[in-house]
């Protein structure tokens, strides 16, 4: 058993099948298998599920967002209450962004300068400020097990000159961040490759943090318009110049297909939206592709959403019931949609967990990909 | 043990304090404690609540809408499914109402003629037909355990002689419905008193229903706007030309204070919204009153919705969190309010039987009326 770094987390490679890695995580709050998906709590909640609900499905990390809470109720509201983990009642791990991705999509609420982000609030319009070391005070407000740097979004597309200069500035800001960071045992910092769609700039990136060094290295600016295959290769081109002995975290990524090619690129850690809000949105993934339940082509029908599914929406409930509580606009739909949602996205992990364990992780892939290719063609 | 009778409900006394009574309930799906709440599931869901998180509350019997259902997913479309209980995975009791009420709560889409109600659907403006023997074939598609029967709505205010009209065109309609009814073992049809406030028209509704013949009695056209003091004149009225060895029910009743004064005049089962509608626009139930949880006084409040409440929301959440939920616009804000609410609600049925029980009533709804009347005073 790996045990964890008295100033950090503890992070093991306990097989490796190709690039691909099954590791273990060992935190202040608990222990990950990795390859790990952390379903998303923006704010303090993962929407529509109860804690335990989560931590059924399989999931053992959440990310929550600093932004939003730092807005609402504040990142002192949530220490006065004990910190987000008694705050939401999810003693286990919890990974917090930085806030910079979601200022920055804020448009003309807000302006970057050399120290960091000026910004209007979404809901009242009030004016905050976001520097690296705010940012890293939040988070440890928030009491996150894992804070992210605060770093620049790279605009997509950009030319190398654009994104050159923005990489550089968000390893400035990383080195400041890793300066204002409290070490605490179990608690760590990741650093966030930039550098857009360039491989001499991620290459540039990725030795700028490891001269820092950080407990875990996340790969950014991916998943944001460039597509699959121009993803795929620039984790290839990434991934090669990260620590083999430290966690690599792809920030916002992805749909299924995506993860399989990232596990199999060396990725160890993901977060997205996905799951949840296509849960809230009425579609199921399944290992046969994704449904939307809102067709009526489900209003009689019997079968559970995936017969391979041991999540309660697919043991107790036909699609023809999920249907009719998403048509009667009924709030159980979204909750039993999203916990199924997340259950196949844990389910697709564990798979994939094992595969890389017995050395089978071609095959694994490549089961899981005729399945959600075939789609859901089978009779009724 | 009471045995459920060969062709119907079984109901037994077990006590007696005042006119109050502590009974049980034995149907085909399970036994139900009396003096019981039913949640309301309108559309084959306790809105946000998962079936087991309902039972955890202590509910033991729901009730569901029959001119929801007929409409949406249709009588022969759950029949298809195995009926309610299999479709929404819960196996105990449920009472269908026999949506009468609902259709003519619809004002100008409906008209009502000596034979049943034409109406106009809610959702598609599609016209459909309701008469005594259609409700209660729908209510036997949607396998109720307990069938209500079609009967008309008084409107409130009505004259005595309007009054005693429309009482006798249910009673008319209750015989139709007793005809129309298949009995099976450990299921029942319930005849509903009509009457308005008028004690002789009570008095001679109950005479006609019992003529009839049924497994209960329910007590209907009250909560519609008379207020607690005549509804509480009217039960007294109505309640002793029951018969002592069936049910009574009364119907779409109601806040805390009126379960309490109902239970005292020897009431046996109730329904209402208010503890989920509420759950959903942020009032919470306690024992010292209600809370509404968007108040800005709970923003920094540590302490659980009511120390003496053992749900989820009380024993694992902070006012402060629930508040932040709610101001977030997220589910599991509803979700935990309303699981709370259905468990107070739950929790004084539970306090009401065991006081009868004891032969201590009248103390124990001293007890629960001083609570609620006191407020929220205490300090943080």
């Amino acid at each position: 058993m790996p045990s964890p770094l008295p100033d950090g987390l503890g992070f093991r490679v306990l097989a490796t099948d190709g690039a691909a890695r099954r590791g273990r995580l060992l935190t202040a709050h608990g222990t990950v298998e990795t390859p790990a998906f952390m379903p998303v709590g923006t704010a303090a909640t993962v929407k529509a599920m109860m804690p335990e609900t989560v931590a059924a499905t399989g999931a053992e990390i959440l990310l929550a967002n600093t932004y939003h809470l730092m807005l609402r109720p504040g990142a002192e509201a949530v220490a006065a209450l004990g910190g987000l983990h008694r705050m939401m009642d999810w003693p286990r791990p919890i990974l917090t962004d930085s806030g910079g991705f979601q200022v920055m999509s804020l448009g003309d609420l807000c302006r970057i300068d050399p120290d960091g982000v000026t910004f209007k609030s979404h809901l009242d319009g009030s004016t905050h400020r976001l520097t690296p070391v705010r940012a890293i005070d939040i988070q440890h407000k928030l009491d996150a097990t894992i804070s992210m740097v605060f770093d620049e979004c790279t605009p997509f597309p950009a030319e190398h000159e654009v994104a050159a200069a923005s990489m550089r500035r968000s390893m400035d800001w990383a080195a400041r961040c890793r300066e204002a960071f409290v070490p605490r045992p179990g608690y760590g910092l990741f650093g966030i490759v930039q550098g857009g769609v360039y491989p001499d700039l991620r290459a540039e990136s990725a030795a700028r943090l490891i001269d820092i060094g950080f407990e875990g290295y996340a790969i950014g600016g991916l998943a944001v318009g460039e597509g699959q295959a121009a993803m795929f290769e620039t984790l290839s081109a990434t991934v090669p110049h990260l620590p083999t002995d430290r966690p690599r975290y792809l920030m916002g990524v992805g749909k299924p297909e995506d993860l399989l090619g990232a596990v199999a690129r060396g990725v160890d850690m993901f977060d997205c939206v996905l799951p949840t809000r296509s849960g809230r949105t009425a579609q199921a993934f399944t290992r046969r592709g994704p449904l939307n339940l809102r067709n009526a082509r489900h209003k009689a029908d019997p079968r559970p959403l995936d017969e391979a599914c041991g999540c309660p929406a697919c043991r107790r409930f036909s699609r023809a019931y999920l249907h009719h509580l998403i048509r009667a606009g009924e709030i159980l739909g979204l909750m039993l949609l999203t916990t199924h949602n997340v259950t196949l996205y844990q389910d697709l992990m564990a798979d994939l967990r094992q595969a890389i364990a017995e050395g089978r992780l071609k095959a694994e892939l490549e089961a899981w990909r005729n399945g959600l290719a075939r789609g859901d063609v089978s009779p009724m």
